[in-house]
């Protein structure tokens, strides 16, 4: 840097606020000093850059599959959520560094942070990791987590109200008319867990005892939850109704039960929950719970950025609406 | 790290190779060091070793968006390719860099591999930085490109084979009986531009003249496109089948063409381009040019790695096929 210093007769310090860009610098001397570097083919290394600023102009985006290694980010449902999301950070001039944690190891995600690749980190779902989650809080304020709000946690988070959505799912089917309503999903995913809570309360509110094997344990993915519900099928348990706890999980359903001859909803009413694009162009169209999810990739591009200035900022909860469509 | 050094009774590079994983060092000795380290707060600056060893364990996904700053990243295509590609990305253990460029300066695609932020860079679409992208090919081997082959690049690419699907899609309508066949897209685009060559080709061979306003500009985005149809409805127009450049596009037809009235297939046939997953779902379902993102994707990253590990590779083209629904 000293050589360009000397070919356009200024300091180096001059030259570096220069390359910088810095607005301390005139416009025709910062053009001088570019051009004399371009030509001398000086750059200006970001990464060496970004490590003396202690910024990165990138934010972190981790996917936490603990419960499930299966999923993919071709899912609907994470592919819709992070196309709002990276809009949104893109909107505010930043990069997005995406990682994906198929096998979480203690620690992985404090290791992560102290990567310094980025300047805050949006979290896709709590996976089963929570504890890791809510221990880097205290020490890394600049994080929002996608998911269910839990009674112990430290961070800040957004999700849907899914104790609410469950409820509303139930409801509508006990109101179809429905006397034998199987849920279906990983109970273990805090979000799903709540699903499951609210379906039991709509349930006990309506009189009707919850029965042995009506709480199907199922996975995210499409094959795995088509194959679920040929086995129920199998298993001749009887059923007029299932509420998925996915999307996926209730096209996977309507494909199966429509292989095996049952007619949708005449013989299975099947309810979804989340409203990805493809819900409404199901044959039938779906009835699923809606998550807002331009809405919630908004809220929490707009808190991380209240966080990284500094803010404090509470969790936030996004509605869940009922959409009724021909599935059920 | 010399503290460290000290407490465990060893040299500061035993320290530095254990803290790294090296299994130069036994474990017994890592596990020590490593405990003595986090009991005191040592942290490992993955920024400053990458830039130390000069790698970064990222693979960049760029997306240059001159030609259309409307499109988002959650249009459907690029949010598929999007998914497979950071699929395969996380299976070799690297995480994914995301950038869009909405208007993009000189030297911007340069800048970007100077921030040394990632080992090597997949591009999304030539968009309209053809120039730019090829005068860093001779520089910067470790690239790989989504678009079309155009005769005087020097990076390697990877698409579908356009020209043909263009002459598929048309052949395909003429075959139907169509006699008044629209072109619908942006036109400026390369691979749109090979599309409308196949489509031109096509109609040559059967005999049938191009008339003045038969290819319609359009943009990407639906509720643009969607006004184009409007508009075109609006103009008293002749026409019984349209060709659109993408399956968003077709999407946006169909709408404003029933919203007017107008039924598809029966007064006008509607085929796409791409097959998107909603394209089988949409009323009518879209007969349209199937892509292989799945496999796209996977061709694409396998080059890059090739080419991180020095081989020359040369461009690749996917097979483009007609898959014929109720929309035409």
């Amino acid at each position: 840097m000293s050589d360009i210093a000397k070919m356009a007769d200024v300091s180096v310090s001059t030259v570096s606020r220069a390359l910088a860009g810095s607005s301390m610098i005139p416009e025709a001397l910062r053009e001088k000093i570019t051009a004399i570097a371009e030509e001398h083919g000086y750059v200006v290394n970001q990464a060496a850059r970004n490590l003396r600023l202690q910024t990165t102009n990138t934010i972190g985006l981790i996917l936490p599959m603990g419960h499930e290694t299966g999923q993919q980010v071709t899912d609907p449902f994470l592919l819709e959520l992070i196309g709002h999301l990276s809009e949104d950070v893109f909107k505010r001039g930043y990069d997005l560094l995406m990682s994906k944690n198929p096998a979480p190891r203690q620690g992985w995600l404090k290791d992560l942070v102290q990567s310094h690749r980025f300047d805050g980190m949006l979290v896709l779902g709590q996976s089963d990791q929570h504890e890791q989650i809510n221990a880097l809080a205290h020490k890394y304020p600049p994080m929002v987590v996608w998911g269910e709000r839990l009674d112990s946690q430290s961070y800040c988070s957004v999700g849907v109200d899914n104790v609410f959505g469950g409820r509303l799912a139930t409801e509508h089917l006990i109101g179809r008319s429905r006397k034998q309503i199987l849920f279906l999903g990983p109970t273990q995913v805090p979000e799903v867990s709540s699903r499951l809570r609210g379906y039991k309360d709509a349930l006990k509110d309506a009189g009707v005892p919850v029965r042995p094997g009506q709480i199907v344990e199922a996975h995210f993915t499409y094959d795995s939850a088509y194959q679920t519900v040929r086995d129920l099928l199998v298993s001749r348990r009887k059923f007029d109704a299932i509420f998925c706890a996915s999307d996926v999980i209730a096209l996977a359903a309507i494909t199966a039960l429509t292989d095996s001859g049952r007619r949708v909803p005449e013989d299975v009413a099947v309810c979804g929950f989340d409203d990805v694009a493809m819900a409404r162009s199901l044959t039938p169209p779906l009835t699923t719970i809606k998550q807002d999810l331009r809405m919630g990739a908004q809220m929490m591009v707009d808190l991380l950025f209240q966080r990284l200035g500094g803010d404090k900022t509470s969790s936030a909860v996004i509605p869940a609406s009922l959409i009724v469509r021909a599935s059920t």
